[in-house]
């Protein structure tokens, strides 16, 4: 093999990552995986149980869901064989396996997994074009709109966790309400699709260029203001009243439905005390074509144009790295029930879904920015490792770095599963193990010396404490008593685990 | 989109994952994770800190690290931009993302991810396509062999966090005293690899065969019989006085440093209380060339064909699920020191490295062969989802199935962080609830009745108690009492958690 070749040839390309992805590591890394599990352990809560599907798919099983998307589809090279691509979300693997699996009646199902997309990458933004989604859906027929609620119940569980409860807002609407509004105010049924992905627009648009555009796509403007008028409205509640007040809507079937979906789903939502964090928007479209009921997006302040840039503004430089100064992060949580997806893989099989699918890399950008500005403010917990103990060695003249003993001592710290290191030197000097000890930010030292070592003895050390406090010089322990002394100062100082 | 497409078309191709891939759901999800979760907690212990690298890189990242194995590598399609190829393996990702950060002097990272290989997949060994490896690496300049004992140290721990320690045997050699002891018994230096190459067969095949492969390789019949005396030494730190009184031997330079590393080897090992599991093996020789000192291979009885077969003939049916009798399922953990591989990305980058990796599926095959056989012996703990509480309610005649009651009472547990769950239906029938958290293997149930729930109480019922159990029919209490009562049944209990 090469390894001689290597130190001859010099490399002739560019040493990276492929456009689009990134390496994660440190910081980082540790914040990355807070999130993942603070949201899977909001998932489990819920009686989600995990599913991990391969990282490509038969190309047959993609074709045909994404629309215009399909282009941004990763193939993988025919080298004999199938033909595969890398998965493009987790939903269409999920209804792949739904379809296979034809004993599973009900499930609620999470995926925590990367994705890919060849689209145009905005780091600033959490863009990349390999990049991870946590998926929460529920399958199965069950009464209506009780799985749901639950799963905007677990929307607010997740950001409650993530303390980002008071910064969220969930945008709710109901496709039947939506298309029952467009045929009402004289949309014609061909037309309905696209003129829905023109009102989506509506939050990052103002309602002239809206307007334009279905005017463009062949609506008649007295149409196009009558739908103007309608997709206005959102609040709570009291949206639902104004509806069924409406003459022309709720005379609609499609509307009834929707309607009596939406008061159930309010009932639901009071009985999960999160009625606070909904709003009720006629003008939430969602692009995907595959929804059948209610719809949902997650917005922050950062999700808006203005948001964004305030917020990009407020670092002090590299403030370009924004790619598009017109778009914010967009919703960090978006999804829908889906109940016809799964019946495209298996003509016999119709099985309800209702789920909601998390852009944790938006969440990750916005929590790293919010670390920043507590580290700035001397906030900071994020440790680069978990490390608790280090442990050392002194000693005067001839003194020969106690290796075995240090081994000993992390030996017998790791038998009780305490996290350890130590100076991989045979004989380390003082001040380069402090300073190994402090680039960790490990909290506890474990001090050893001959001379201590022969009465059995070790000196135990909260390294990082103020000039004058009591236990700044630390104190000798005996080694049997070590590991549970320890424990103790782990659990009483409540020190930041990572 | 295609969801009306989809009704009326059939299906042209087969419903499934690629070849040598699969889904991972359920029980097997559920123990793939608990390994996962019992090595990260040993990595962690040690100070490791996790990377995460894109799974495909720039091909040429890839090109000339794996001889003759690269055709093995899967490409991604030309679809304009750079050549890219999924991933081989965790350690060339390691070593190109060392090699591009070039502050870090030492870390010890972990990785645990997909890799990619278009090899002849065989299922029931947990060979496939796709699949998991654990990597634990230290890279960085420190004193001899300190971070190769303790990669040595991390192996036995992460098999006694698996239960098992006691069925694993370490098997090491050093590159330089196998290089050494080739040279000094006259194979020339050109053959030296190949010659290792079929040494290293010599745990599958006897020594006739090896003898013969060496023969057609170029040897002369005395060198190879030379060779073979020397490769059947195997044992503990005997070894090493064997081969320090052994003339040929101990005469030659690589030999010699050789034996210096292992001589602080055995005394870390010793620190360490690991020597019990070590087995210095001189035919040991690893396939990959960039290895440059110590290298390791983890077996255990189904490493072998025979323990492999036997253990295939103890399972009643399925037994031709094996595709090639002759093999076990190999080693199930594996790795060494390779101090030039960084080298070969960043000419001026010299990082030494040690490392291990964790063939997760095999030890994945080997768990769940053990949970199938304590299953039948009746001792079976895994359970399908983690979920600890099902709300239920009953009633009398005119009974409204308290859905509102159940969801507030639902709320209040996950409030409190307690996995919770109830049958998604207006009003089910008791029995059908009892079956559902049957089928969870839920310990508790919280059963509503309106009289009850008018008095502020509920009733607490664990289920599966043998008849006669005094609390077999559950008791009263109050609601304001319900979160720490739940919580002190499921410490008491020691129920399994999942």
């Amino acid at each position: 093999m090469a390894a001689k070749e290597g130190k001859s040839n010099k490399l002739s390309f560019q040493l990276k990552t492929p456009k689009g992805t990134r390496d994660w590591m440190g910081t980082d890394m540790i914040l990355r995986e807070q999130i993942f599990s603070a949201i899977t352990e909001v998932f489990k809560r819920h009686g989600g149980t995990q599913l991990d599907t391969p990282v490509f798919e038969l190309k047959e099983i993609l074709a045909g869901k994404y629309g215009e998307d399909s282009r941004l589809i990763y193939d993988l090279a025919d080298q004999g064989g199938e033909d595969c691509a890398l998965r493009y979300d987790l939903t269409v693997p999920f209804a792949r396996w739904l379809a296979m699996n034809t004993t599973v009646q009900h499930i609620k199902r999470f995926h925590i997994a990367k994705v890919y997309r060849r689209d145009q990458p905005a780091v600033a933004k959490g863009r990349m074009r390999e990049f991870y989604q946590c998926d929460f859906d529920i399958a199965g027929t069950y009464d209506a709109m009780i799985p749901d609620a639950e799963v905007l119940r677990i929307v607010v569980e997740v950001f409650e966790a993530l303390k980002m409860r008071d910064y969220i807002t969930i945008k709710l609407n109901h496709r039947k309400i939506l298309d029952g509004l467009f045929a009402a105010c004289g949309v014609p049924e061909d037309k309905i699709r696209s003129i829905s992905s023109a009102v989506d627009k509506l939050d990052k648009l103002p309602w002239d260029q809206v307007k334009l555009e279905m005017e463009e796509k062949g609506l008649e403007s007295e149409v196009a203001d009558k739908v103007g008028e309608y997709v206005k409205l959102s609040g709570g509640r009291e949206i639902l009243e104004t509806i069924k007040a409406d003459e022309l809507l709720s005379a609609n079937e499609h509307i009834q439905k929707g309607i009596a979906d939406m008061e159930l789903l309010f009932n639901y939502l009071e009985a999960y005390e999160v009625l606070d964090k909904v709003s009720f928007d006629l003008s939430l479209a969602r692009g995907l074509d595959y929804y059948t009921g209610l719809i949902y997006e997650v917005v922050t302040p950062l999700s808006t144009p203005e948001g964004f840039a305030q917020s990009q503004d407020k670092k002090k430089s590299k403030s370009n790295k924004s790619d598009d100064p017109n778009v914010g992060v967009g919703s960090i949580a978006a999804g829908g029930r889906y109940d016809d997806l799964v019946n495209m893989f298996a003509k016999k099989r119709q099985i309800p879904c209702v789920g909601i699918s998390f852009g944790v890399d938006r969440i990750f950008t916005i929590m790293k920015q919010r670390n920043e500005r507590e580290a700035e403010e001397g906030n900071s917990t994020v440790r680069p490792s978990e490390v608790d103990v280090f442990v050392m060695a002194f000693g005067g003249k001839g003194f020969n770095g106690l290796l075995a003993e240090r081994m000993s001592v992390a030996n017998q710290l790791w038998n009780a599963g305490i996290k350890t290191e130590f100076a991989p030197s045979v004989k380390p000097r003082l001040p380069q193990q402090f300073k190994l000890a402090e680039a960790g930010k490990v909290p506890l030292a474990v001090i050893l010396g001959e001379d201590e070592l022969a009465a059995g003895k070790v000196k135990l050390k909260e390294l990082g404490l103020p000039e004058g406090h009591p236990e700044k010089e630390g104190y000798l322990v005996s080694r049997d008593d070590l590991v549970e002394e320890i424990k103790k100062k782990l659990n009483k100082t409540a020190l930041p685990l990572r």
